[in-house]
């Protein structure tokens, strides 16, 4: 199937609610999208390989860095780098989970809680996409418990020890520099360190036979002895808690991705069912067809709504964990919706990832479950308007 | 039970997209909707009547016209006006329809479509809910189809003789004036009358035996050799797209009809799974409940700002009859959700209308079908998106 | 609306699956409720009575007893009664419910857990119907958690003397006998009493304003030093577990409500989706409407099967609580979406309880939540395959 | 991942409805999957190959030809055969519809429409799986309307002139026979014929990047003046409603595949939930996790009812088509919920195809789509709930 759908889910005039800059990083990151990565990405997807090829040219648009100011990076307004991860998960979620992870896990860990040098001497090369990050918080044995987590972290002569197992790590498998979150050997505390590539010690793994994201390079990552300076310790970390002011925004990016992948499969969907004919009329013209079609668009605007009124509300410095743990959980249920109803509209070819619905299909679970999963962002939000954390085994009472 | 539940809802701070004058009209009818609805209306939906002691009070709050300027109508703004309608649905749903239809269907048609003499006539005592209106479309044979409408009015000697039925038609067993929907026997062509109470050849029946918005009093209508003067009939309607210009601000408003119900329910669901204790723990601690509150908890949020960004297109003059559809349909769907939700959360109590969820829940099945019926919404909106129109029989084409 | 809709539910061939007398009375049942039920039951529905005409018209119909041998009683096969219940629920619920709890609940305790002078004395009289029955577990504090009940049983001269109170008891307002739950104050254990109509100590209080099963008089029960003699107590029940034998066999019935309720609105959509035209077509013509008439459809074949079967596996002796929690629970959550398609496939005449769909819409909610609500019973049913008791707080473990 | 969970999700003792035959096919077919299978399908799945090694072993199983009676075939009864579908489909639905395409379309096809000779020819080395069969109807540009289809077959000199392109063709790129089905060019009506690998004029190609069923190799098919000889034509085929003698078999079989998958994605996620731990707990203790099994649980006792019960009625002469299209399509809606729940208990763990759910949950897609889509069949199925066919263009009516 040739060249993308032109995009016909906006009726709710979404541009009125940027600025010059946003919708100027939307287009032409759309733009970008559209004529070098649709053509492409399927063959990468299905033989779940990293398209390192659209490196080079995805700096060009410079978005590393993102929010980031200074040290190279754009200082893009919040929605401005919502903009770039919708039109990226529009036409495919996994290149929009690379730039996710290096910009609004690895790179802001760094910008927010690390060293004035950390930040100089790394952000630069990454802002460029030259070095590529990875984060790695995950355990096998410690996922939505990650606060749980084991791998620790020993000071020794001139540095640390790091030692234990992390999994799930995109990039990984290929990046420069990787954040290794561990737990210190002597105050019990969570510290972060900057992990090169190539350090003895350090073992990547990919994770293979995923049905989501294919392109994202997932590691299993085994820390035995490994050994790093001083130096690579972020100073700005001293408890799990600092994970917060990292996840506050990437929270915030990962609520915007659904939108971008219901985009596309919306788009994808609309022309497909205007060209098929059966029965003698175009498969738009039927009932239970056209039912769908609207679902999904009323789920578009909400789900962009939703989004957007989090970014302003983070903006104003008014967001709290909860209000966007609801939305990023509320968003990826709205999310999965969009894509089981453009999987079926597009009938067997709704199973070939060719005509995009299916890839964007698949790499939807994997949304609905990273970041914390639906279920778990729904309890942490649950706590909050409760007063009662009730993914944790409830005090006994009384009987 | 004793008094409403606090606002516990507004976690996306609607406060901040609302002028002042906008807040107040919302905090000023949420005041008296607690005090003065909230602990008697559970009774009046029970015997299926109609509150009039509550319309002299409800008259103080200046809400009647809306948004209609002059002829002593308060000329809100349509966020206003629409802050007024969820707030008395947040309490009730046959209020909220009450004053809809006199508002937002009889008035603004007046308003909009009347003469200079009759809106001086007719509008200052509607405004001040002296007089009541009752706006009369739908007939016993077309309803999701009124375009169908079958009322005749034929001239004669010094005005119109009408002849038909309607059904359905909201506030008719006591209203002053019905504005009466008929299709002119010399040209086809529907036009529109005002019929005042006691007119001989107009009969009004209760419809008896609902069990959604049990106050409202709906009506079948029988017109026979109604006889009506000139100065009756509406001298801006000259077709059935004239209905238009009215039903585009009804629909915004029936959309929000839908958030002030869900946030009413979503207060006291919340509310009471803090207090009800279970197995040794308030309902709030348990997980699939948690859940529940935060899914009606994002549906709010969605709702809200499905509605909200509508009503701002429209002020823009950028709404098409399509996107109102699919967003009148898009939150009745979600409303319905979060009404399910909050009925089961109240176990037995939730089948109890004094504990207003049962209510609520009931109520929104009529907001699921009048104004049309989701369906039709979505189908009309699906026109729009396909160029089909897939409520009537497609064009048959050859094998 | 005249005569009920003919059965066009039965797809699956139910009657293959009966025993001559268990066709017998679903056939004996379905003629006596759509002749002599259905025409009147939505008034009484509307004003909330119990329609005592119907009761020696029904006791002819011999069901009084169900499934009890011997004093009177018809000794129906399981699936013979369950056939007695789906077609009472296919025209009304609350006369389903009604039934249930006379013959599921109340005599069934006494058949199974009385004294053979409390089976000679009582039973006859309420297999005829003459003596009508409750049975008084929930209290105001201890629904879901039913084995916390409260009420006490004093150990006194000749007798007992009851104290407590009881809330939702079904028929408690004109039954001549209610069966009281109480625990011991000297032991501590569960027992169960005889409690009479008029007794001094004994009120009971209509629960007003249900929108379910309004025609059941579900009570208020205030038990103030309420003595009762030495033979009120049934001398089967030594603990709380003793409700097991009772609720293994109301359970089931409960889970063939959802199946009439589902054939009656079924047969009613189906008949009116062919009846009425819009837009130049019977509504059965429209895609959208189509396939919500096969999805229910298909839901009662498979709601059907679900109750026969786990009847099949009581009659073996082969059944747990778990399965027949599961099976509630599913049944309940299927026939609730068969409510909801029929609610909205009649449009604004679903929203008028003399279209049956209305009320059989409404009733659904209070089967969802009575017998153990869906949740309580997919914890119940889920602490067997995982042996664990989620529905309590949870041992808190290491950290 | 160790061995294949053990199977957990029977409650309702399915084995009480089997001859001892029947539950003979079970048991050695799930002994087969459970050893030779689950280990080492995920990979070829991962590559989309086909496992050929599997086919010597799996041929010992004798279930080739399934329901076929003599010519090699073992002639199971309808429930047996379908005992080895969910077996083979519990453990790797690719496998289940290699055979499905096989058994129960094209050996059928010929068992039931074939000569005489050409059952002696073919059938015995298609029951031992020497030779692999393929059906092919569906066209690139007639798929849910297939009696659209538009290959020609003209006659010719001592034949038949193939031409053509169909697509989907499910074992096609290697297997020995194709049932073609074709327009005659003389009398217009639909043919079939036997087209041998290797025949001039006959081209597959292998459809790429498919999400579900990526073992079986589905192809894209030319036929461009493909000559077979008179013996090629199966004589039992006049019309296109002779497909319907093979449909009524080949869709009951693929009702009951989504049964099959639901089985094994329950006991997998059964087994994880109990065996990993979060937040000091197994996953199987938390409620929303233990409501999401049973919920499941419930979906697979309704299911496998449904199917045995289809089954049970044509196996009695007594099933017309619109009931097995109404079955099918349920058992996949409700097998399309058992897939998604049991992909979001597995976390991150559920996005590999190793731990069997990711995979189910694909393959789920293709068997909502194949034999008719779920709204094709929800359709047709109305079709004779109404009378009339909503799938084509409805008359068009006077105003
Ligand atoms: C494609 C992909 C990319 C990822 N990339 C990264 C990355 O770059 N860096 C990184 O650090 N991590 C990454 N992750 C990890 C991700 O954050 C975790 O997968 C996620 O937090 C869920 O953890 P889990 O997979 O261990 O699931 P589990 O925690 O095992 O959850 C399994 C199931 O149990 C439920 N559950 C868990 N706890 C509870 C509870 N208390 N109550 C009720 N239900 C519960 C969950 O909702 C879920 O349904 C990635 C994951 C995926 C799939
Ligand atoms: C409580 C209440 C108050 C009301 N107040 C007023 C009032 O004040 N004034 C007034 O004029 N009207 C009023 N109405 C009428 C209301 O607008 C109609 O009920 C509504 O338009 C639906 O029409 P119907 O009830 O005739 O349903 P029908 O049109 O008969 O629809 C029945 C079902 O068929 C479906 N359907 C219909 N056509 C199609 C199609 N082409 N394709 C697919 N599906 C289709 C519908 O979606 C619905 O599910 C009120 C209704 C109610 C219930
Ligand atoms: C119409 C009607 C008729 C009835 N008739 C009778 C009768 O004749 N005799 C009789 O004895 N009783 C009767 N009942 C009572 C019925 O059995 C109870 O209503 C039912 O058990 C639920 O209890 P509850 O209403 O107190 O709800 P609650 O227990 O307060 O439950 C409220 C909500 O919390 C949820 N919840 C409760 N506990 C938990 C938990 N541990 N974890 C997660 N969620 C939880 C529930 O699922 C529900 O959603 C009747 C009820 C009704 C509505
Ligand atoms: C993995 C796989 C294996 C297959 N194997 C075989 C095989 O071995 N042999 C073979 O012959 N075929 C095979 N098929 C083809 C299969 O039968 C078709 O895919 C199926 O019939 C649907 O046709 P389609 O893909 O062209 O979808 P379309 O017909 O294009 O349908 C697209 C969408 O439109 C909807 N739609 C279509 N018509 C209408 C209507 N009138 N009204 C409302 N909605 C409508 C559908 O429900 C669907 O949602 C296979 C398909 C798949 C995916």
């Amino acid at each position: 199937m040739s060249a993308f759908p032109p995009a016909t889910h906006d009726v709710f005039a979404l541009d009125q609610l940027l600025t010059d800059e946003e919708k100027e990083i939307k287009y032409r990151t759309r733009a970008f999208m559209e004529r070098e990565v649709a053509p492409i990405i399927a063959d990468y997807w299905e033989r779940a390989e990293f398209p390192h090829e659209l490196v080079p040219k995805l700096a060009k648009l410079r978005l590393g860095g993102a929010t980031l100011k200074g040290n190279g990076c754009p200082g893009q307004s919040l929605v401005g780098a919502a903009m770039a991860v919708i039109e990226i998960a529009r036409v495919d979620g996994s290149m929009s989970t690379f730039l996710m992870v290096h910009n609004s896990l690895a790179m802001l860990t760094i910008g927010l809680l690390g060293s004035e040098e950390q930040k100089t001497q790394l952000l630069p090369r990454m802002a460029t996409l030259e070095s590529v990050a990875a984060w790695a918080l995950t355990e096998p044995s410690n996922g939505s418990d990650a606060s749980a987590l084991t791998t620790s972290a020993k000071k020794v002569e001139g540095g640390w020890e790091l030692n234990g197992k992390k999994r799930w790590i995109g990039n990984a498998t290929f990046a420069e520099w990787i954040v290794i979150w561990a737990r210190r050997a002597d105050t019990g505390d969570v510290n972060a360190f900057l992990v090169k590539k190539g350090t003895p010690g350090l073992q990547t793994r990919k994770i293979e036979n995923k049905i989501a994201l294919r392109c994202v390079q997932n590691a299993d990552i085994r820390l035995e002895s490994c050994w790093v300076p001083d130096s690579a310790r972020l100073p700005g970390v001293n408890s799990f808690k600092d994970t917060n002011v990292v996840l506050a925004i990437s929270r915030i990016m990962v609520a915007w991705q659904p939108v971008g992948l219901a985009m596309g499969v919306y788009d994808m969907a609309n022309r497909y069912l205007r060209q098929r004919e059966q029965f003698g009329n175009p498969l738009a013209a039927y009932q239970i067809n056209q039912e769908k079609l609207q679902r999904m668009l009323g789920n578009i605007q909400a789900m962009t709504l939703m989004a957007w009124r989090l970014s302003k509300l983070y903006e104003q410095g008014k967001l709290d964990h909860a209000t966007s743990a609801m939305t990023k959980a509320w968003n990826t249920l709205r999310g999965r919706e969009v894509m089981a109803l453009g999987r079926e509209l597009l009938g067997g070819n709704g199973v070939v990832s060719d005509f995009l619905v299916a890839k964007s299909f698949n790499d939807m679970e994997a949304i609905f479950t990273y970041e914390g999963t639906y279920e778990v962002n729904a309890l942490v939000a649950g706590r909050q308007a409760t007063g009662i954390a009730a993914f944790k085994a409830l005090p006994k009472k009384g009987k």
